[in-house]
């Protein structure tokens, strides 16, 4: 039910371009992953963002483990139903939210014990109660539960961490296979902090288990870009070629481009949407902020290059005044923008892969962007 | 370039449909115009707004001229384009704006004295300065500058602010006569407060002049339904037939149907889609709150005879998770449920019209609704 397909192996780079063939459809890769944390993109309708050609999305376990609640989910038939997207949709496992949103947590051999960001209640979650959680939702690729490594992280604690994270992924392998779900997909997932070594030993252990895909963690949690970089090139080159590899949580357009040169085939960030609730937009001359107060009469679109329904209707100075009087609308609209610019991106990034020129695109984007590194 | 027909005169009510034809396009009366303040329906893009088959917004003035400024719109080209609505626009006086939101204000014989709500700067507003400003909008119907009669009021008072909407509505005629943009309709606006001597003056003596249209101004402002359809009775009695009737700021299903009964064509009010926004919808059942506890994991949709996209392809489970997660997609979902209920509504009405059966339609509306007098 779940196959993966490399179309084009590039002569220059480990990149490819290829397709994920599931039961619902099809991935192909490079593939980006909005992020539609609550079951929702944020002030976008699905048929949108389906529109905008995005193929999957990301929805967090952690959210909606707590709200509404997972068997609010599963009797209302499941994630895709309840959310009305009829296309993939990937869950992480929640790890990552009990680190990054509750107030107190505790690592246990067992699993995570947190408190809720919404009302304090005590929760455990441990490798197999993710499993489960992710099967009531109905999701198409899931995530099992891995640790997450700080930065800075000494050497040791990103060893103990790590290899925490690898006795998940046996327990939740072991489950797996004699619980699998035959249209559920299910990925592991990489640590190894910001260690060659430990990131080497960790890709090479994943890489062990018939996975259907193989995620890289731990990635875009602060270090410097060149740093992931080469933590990004250990990892990969431990895993098998047939195998979809996604970077979580990653990125930027240069962070996507980087990664894509490596071997990476799916990535999904909050920033396009983030960003645009902050005014914040990609365009064809780097990022702009509709505050910019230039704009207040200008009947310019965002982007003069860019063909998307808001740049097609709406000026400049509209834009300003819809965010300076924080008008819903503007929500809509600047999501519409930054989503329609991810998915063109992902487009021009498979033509680069085709025609080998991905150095030539590298440098263009790094030149775009290149004083807009405080917004990764 | 602006002319209204009657298309058909009940012969049990003072009730008729028609339709307003401009340069533009057509308005089909009695049509319903959703309140577009600071120059966009609040979470809805004007795409949306116009598939439910709205022909007229009505945008406030005073919100426009105290952000972005009138200078911004004219420059890019008017309030249409501005805003990207290609159907009529309505602009009010400002007026009304000045009475509900400045801090601080003076009526004086020239016009209106008032500070911001924004940054309480201060401004002076006379009936040839809102004309002039609606003039560089480019709205389509222009409201006169008029008088706000609090409820309740003096009848010395309400006298007073009576006769001073008199002698702005002459000076505004006298400006118009002059200098109207023959594309540009413009509407007088009746006042009298609550006084049936005074609606009666006011009516006869604003009928008196050659506007496009007339407006029945400060209604809706807290007095009892049955005081208002008094005050409505006795404004209507005095109109010219031949002219559209424009009953400003009404208002609930009840009050909409109360209001064509009597002979009413125009309305305007942000109850639908303010309602939306705080999760309360208009139903064929009735006012529902999407709060409703026993919501939590329904499966239905928010209204089981509705066809709009959002009871076609929502539960009332997922709307009321996102209306708990505070999802911004939730303002987009339910704004355009309510406006699709206006819109149906209006047909209802119309059709009731015609078919001589505007009492039955009443009855049970207000059954529907009698529990739900507190919304108003």
């Amino acid at each position: 039910m779940f196959r993966f397909e490399v179309e084009y192996q590039s002569k220059k780079f480990p990149a490819r371009t290829g397709k994920i063939i599931t039961h619902r459809g099809i991935i192909e890769t490079p593939h980006f992953m909005p992020v539609a944390t609550q079951a929702t993109i944020k002030a976008l309708s699905p048929e949108i963002v389906q529109s905008l050609g995005y193929q999957a999305l990301l929805c967090n376990t952690y959210h909606l483990y707590l709200r509404p609640g997972i068997e609010v989910i599963e009797k209302l038939g499941g994630i895709h139903k309840f959310m009305s997207w009829k296309r993939h949709i990937v869950t992480d496992s929640g790890g990552f939210q009990v680190y990054s949103l509750s107030q107190f947590r505790q690592i246990k051999e067992e699993g995570l014990l947190f408190k809720s960001h919404l009302d304090g209640s005590e929760h455990f979650l441990t490798p197999l109660k993710v499993l489960k959680i992710q099967k009531k939702l109905g999701s198409d690729l899931l995530m099992v539960l891995d640790t997450c490594i700080p930065y800075p992280c000494s050497y040791e604690e990103s060893k103990a961490l790590t290899e925490l994270t690898h006795l998940w992924a046996k327990k939740s392998w072991e489950y797996w296979e004699k619980n699998r779900n035959p249209k559920q997909a299910l990925f592991g997932i990489i640590q190894g902090g910001m260690y060659k070594d430990l990131r080497k030993k960790s890709s090479k252990f994943i890489a062990s288990f018939e996975w259907d895909g193989i995620a890289i963690g731990g990635l875009s949690v602060g270090e410097p870009p060149e740093l992931r970089n080469i933590m990004l090139d250990v990892s990969v080159e431990e895993l098998p070629p047939h195998k979809p590899r996604y970077l979580m949580g990653v990125g930027t357009p240069l962070d996507l481009i980087e990664a894509v040169l490596r071997g990476i085939d799916m990535f999904d960030c909050v920033l396009p949407t983030r960003n645009a609730r902050r005014g914040s937009l990609f365009t064809s001359q780097g990022l702009i902020s509709i505050k910019n107060a230039t704009f207040k009469d200008s009947s310019e679109p965002l982007d003069p290059e860019c063909e998307c329904y808001v740049c097609q209707n709406y000026s400049k100075a509209y834009l300003r005044h819809l965010f300076q009087a924080k008008e819903l609308l503007i929500y809509f609209l600047l999501t519409l923008h930054n989503l329609f610019y991810y998915a063109k991106l992902i487009k021009k990034l498979k033509e680069a892969i085709l025609k080998e020129n991905l150095d030539s695109l590298r440098e263009e984007i790094k030149e775009l962007y290149k004083k807009d590194n405080s917004e990764n």
